[in-house]
């Protein structure tokens, strides 16, 4: 299978990859992570995403903040899949690194996630890497199925949380 | 090759599903489409959903204006990877639906596309289908190439223009 | 009298759904409480809300956060009145459970209060039973008086408090 | 069955309660139409809602643009179930009237729908009034038959436009 | 000279609203103050404006968070200047008061100052007492100058500080 | 009676003042009018602020767009009421405007009224300066009653447009 | 003097850099214009960004909208002064281009002038080349004079022009 | 080489200019610095603009919040390079000081960087002065290669701690 790669444009997002990361490793699938910044390491980003795919990678999730430029910048030098991430900072409470993220122009996507959306950008790389593996999928669907259970044992109990 | 699942929430859309289906039929990528509305056909979309998988597609792409539900209600029901296009409709320049799309629980991504962008959303499905369709992944970077060269034609004569 | 249905599209929502749980209680009115996510039990919310007038449920209260979609969702399969609450979560302060929550496309009402509002969900589910109740009617009288008491109560101290 | 009052702030809001009067028309809704100021006329907006009930009326449906405080104030001096409106004005596309309208303190609720929805305020209103009347609630099952219908029709069609 | 009115909807607008009085105390004008909810006391809001004239007030000032429509209310009815502090509440930062207060339709004017400007509504109020008031425009005068020498003098010593 | 000072940044204000000075005229008021920058002319701004309470004047009214300085570059320089007009221009829809407006810092507080709001602008200078005339003050209620009784004319003849 | 490098994302942004390309000529200025855009002609962009400072150029302005990397794409690669102007498109009013300009991480600024300031963005670089140019100085002096004769100009006819 | 001005519109500004003098220190370049309010001491802004030129300042650095008017009043009063840093305050999260300070008129520009953003300020007017002073633009240089450096360590022990 191939692999998944994940770009923060900043260590201080590292707490929202872990999440990927965790939910990657949980599904059996393997990534490799990097600090590239758009802006501060143009050249490092711009060369992982050139040899993405000969290298192995099947998707690449990219998370930033403020003007959240990291997405787009390894978007226009590969056409594997870019998942953006936007992160939250000190002001503004993500809206810019969304907008940063989600309106590129017409010809180089990004497939956006919530804000802050560490967990959502993992399973959607793992969807895509489904899409010919009927393993994932079905790691997938069972995932699905604890979720929900999840859920409805909540549900059980719920009735006499709420008069407490 | 999987097809792609054209779906909209209302035929009101289909101006920005127009340039997907052209897209994805540059491409060479089969689609099918529909008109069904998370709200006022939701048996027909969660049927359509859950089956899409066996019935041979490998995305879907879903369009939805306002309170944006039809691509979450879709991703609710299968693990293919959904991507999502929030539409402008009559008021609030479509950050209602941006919302509605994006901005969706941990367990269940939507992929989500700028504002009315019914070419990304091709796009991104053709990335998606290419991670493991080498000749499909030719066609995008082919593409991409026409676009770079569309860009640079434009370079050359900007210079007379812009003084006219 | 028929009864209220609340559901929470996670238990996160609790503390907001104790104060329409506990408002509900002081005015005399039955509720069930459920924990349904359109998203991760998408069957059990439609079989809920399919099945909810006919066992003896008069109003839906639904309380979800970001792409809030579970008003909508029940709202799609019953023609109840579904009261929805959009709940603040980390980021972007609830405008996005607000807007998935009321920007309803035509023919699928979602009455929408304020983020977080709880007690007004239990007021507005009152009001509507109320219609053809007198008794409930009178109820909501009294507490309008008594609320009115505590203000003007508030207002003959604060002169004192205001020069502290 | 109890009748609808319709008030508006200002004739500017016709429009859009022309579809709110057509639409309880359709159902069998008697209605009540009026123009009352907030601020222009609070004496008229206040009695009439002090009087709402005793005089045949089950809901009260506002709808008022920019500072939209009609809802509101409507609300404050009745217990029936008030459906408020927010309408699009000259600037701002709306958002002050959700707001004004929406974010209604601890108290006095106001049933909110989408900015300029005036079908769906009449759906509310009738979805209220049917909660003891079995009439009605066929009648909008009905109604969601035959828009479900006309969604799928334009289903069977959307193959040939979109490639038009 | 005509004393000021201060209003709030709640006293949790209290804090706000003691640096008010405090700026009003220190210009020597006189002021009375009141807790009255334009949705839970609309009749006492009401009468207290329609009376204020008369009753020897030149100003009135009103705080409220949220669909903050107390303002509008109380100037509805009467024709003395308004003065609106919208406030901040739990959620949106205080933009829905802001809106409710400062979105008036023609006719009924509300003087709004900046979320929770306490201060600077009193500083207004003074001001508009001030237009016939050639003793209370030389005590406004004075404060500017004092004001200008506390900047200056932070500015005095400013260099050390930066480069701690 | 003092006269009215009316401001624009920008001629391309005029049709909304024109509102302005028409109300004023209407209820017997005196204005001038200027055109000044607060950034382009910055000096004859100032010049006119200075002066203004010596040279008759009794309240300033300021209308600019974007970022929107001129009414708080005035109030910086007079201690008289200074009412100002947040005005729409290409972009933003005014939002840049009325925050640019109204979220003056401690000490130097403008009296902002609603996006465009050149009537209401000029209704609040009119409330000014009748808080010592009342003469001004019975003209203002008179106005009232008209507006009124033109909201209770439309309201006569609502019932028939509706159904139209 | 250095020269200006003009970049635009795509010439659907001519007609703002026309006004640009106008006030640059108009001060002497010499200037070179080019079409690259941030994700369509990367490797474009980056080279005229890196050998920019050799090739004579002092200032470089870059034009771009939606999520608008152009501007930070291009001062990741040099240390010249680079000014964006966010650009208006189809929807959200340009705030997605300007959000996407201005917050700009720690470390590579842009100098972000108002959505569409194409006239702005010129006089901005004038200025900053006439730090140590005093003929270029006196220009921008002599420009300023002209600008507030114009403004006065209009002073002196605006008060019949408003009681027409 | 000229040095740079930096101006707070209030003290509370000074732990976001800090960074500023910090950084143009660490490049050798001198500032003086100077608390100025556009509001409460309008006249030594202006008078601090007017001779900053002849006074041997280079460019002028200007914070403020809320409706942040001191870039836009310095810039009025000269020619230099004027930068714009809109700070956060306590409600709105620095989106009023954003657009009080960028959305500038046709004719004076403001040079804005992102909120609360001290550094960029600082390495804007360093990039501006090294236009023409070489030592400088390699300084700068070697600050980006350092930065870039500080990402690809960051890089070599991200895998590590993401895994933890």
């Amino acid at each position: 299978m191939r692999k998944v790669g994940i770009i923060m444009g900043s260590d201080s997002d590292l707490p929202i990859l872990k999440k990927t990361a965790a939910t990657l490793t949980s599904l059996g699938i393997g990534y490799e992570v990097h600090v590239y910044s758009a802006h501060r390491t143009p050249a490092e980003a711009r060369d992982f995403a050139v040899s993405a795919r000969k290298n192995g990678f099947g998707v690449l999730i990219c998370a930033a903040g403020m003007a959240a430029h990291l997405a787009g910048a390894i978007a226009a030098n590969t056409t594997l899949p870019v998942i953006g991430i936007p992160c939250k900072s000190q002001t503004l409470d993500g809206i810019d690194a969304l907008l940063s993220t989600v309106m590129m122009p017409s010809g180089i996507p990004v497939a956006t996630v919530a804000i802050d959306g560490g967990v959502n950008a993992a399973l959607l790389a793992a969807q895509i890497l489904a899409v010919e593996d009927e393993g994932l999928a079905a790691k997938l669907d069972e995932k699905r199925r604890k979720d929900a259970a999840a859920v409805l044992e909540k549900d059980r109990g719920i009735a006499e949380r709420i008069a407490e």
